[in-house]
């Protein structure tokens, strides 16, 4: 098996993030293009060259793409879903499509936290947005953030109390993610609302100290938060 | 096999929409649940009662949801994917990770769409948020809508001229629904882009002309389109 090559913007988590963490849980080999140097095809630039040129019949709209041998493919809870299915990370029978369900309820609330800083488009910068951030964010953190979590905590509070379906699989890396992004954008929300999602909270923790994910999250490979990503931390955005 | 059961808003195309027009084209037995008399069970209550009292094991955050025998799944690109592959509705081997990602490219485009006229958020009302909807809306018909339309263009191009992946597949039909949602709610937008995109125009109308959805559009099932959903035609967003 060759490795898979990953392409996302290189200084950010973003959404390749989801990607990485089913990667790294796998401990599948792979190559994160863009972060290698110019000299080894590496760069933004063979994030682009890969758009424009290659595998035109199936291009991506935008990044993360995942290539694996002569497969092409983009959008991350797409990527998280084949990596899951094709290493069995997946729940049994019907049970990719309840994985599948959850993910993409993940990339919601992960969409909503972008929009938070960016709600009248991403051809603008945040400063030039502010007023319609400030309304849209502290909205988030008033009361939509928490309505989220609580929705995860019963899946995990129904499912046997550990995990989101039962047991592990890729979808509880992206839930880890997810927290991890909230807790450090909307640190004051965050803990204002934590004591009510307990099993949230459990899970978080319990994926961060798997010793794969340990090790990940220790190394240079993860990139920090910052405020070019996802998940910012504007506190003006958050609780007061 | 027993019907399958749709639960969506009664007076919106919305995104159950995409899963309509799957069930629709494979001729496959449904009860549209929340649009029947409350009498049978139907009306909006239906949908918060199985939200909230069966199968609270694998709740859904939002409806759409698909019930299918023991079975109950949410979001919409899922159902359609879930459809898809029970009904042998996608291309062969890995072909389904290519729909799917093509599926979650439409699904960004709709939330893109929907965020044109709530970009503050959907708790409040388009009339409180114009201001921002209109940087936002015409943004969109400036530019932001050509991009995406032109993607589609592309890979319809390179996989034959037809259809997304050479043959048809479940998501043709979504693609048909994006396009009818765009041209109703930013026509002067659509217009002005129509010849550029010939190919996508054309699946379109290829679709809108097969028999089983033919008869659909003709009948009283399709909802028209109105200023509730999620393509609203609100003149001042489009190109002027």
């Amino acid at each position: 098996m060759s490795d898979y090559e990953l392409y996302y913007w290189p200084t950010i988590q973003g959404r390749g993030e989801f990607v990485r963490l089913v990667l790294e849980e796998l401990g599948a080999p792979y190559r994160d293009v863009a972060r290698l140097p110019a000299s080894d095809g590496g760069g933004v630039p063979s994030i682009f060259t890969l758009r424009r040129h290659e595998h035109s019949a199936h291009p991506a709209f935008a990044p993360p793409m995942l290539k694996d041998g002569d497969l092409l493919i983009a959008q991350t809870a797409n990527i998280c879903l084949y990596l899951g299915k094709k290493h069995n990370f997946v729940p049994p029978g019907d049970g990719w499509a309840l994985a599948n369900q959850l993910q993409l309820s993940i990339a919601d609330v992960t969409a909503e936290a972008h929009d938070t800083h960016h709600p009248l488009g991403s051809h603008l910068y945040y400063e030039e947005q502010k007023e319609a951030a400030l309304v849209r964010g502290r909205s988030f953190a008033k009361g939509r953030m928490a309505q989220w979590l609580d929705y995860f905590e019963n899946v995990i509070d129904y499912n046997g109390g550990d995990y989101l379906l039962g047991s592990i699989c890729y979808v509880d890396l992206s839930l880890f993610q997810l927290v991890a992004g909230l807790e450090y954008a909307f640190p004051r929300a965050f803990v204002a609302h934590r004591a009510k999602v307990p099993r949230v909270v459990a899970l978080h923790d319990a994926i961060a100290s798997r010793p794969r994910v340990a090790a990940y999250l220790d190394s240079p490979r993860r990139i920090p938060f910052n405020e070019e990503g996802i998940f910012r931390h504007y506190p003006e955005l958050d609780l007061e």
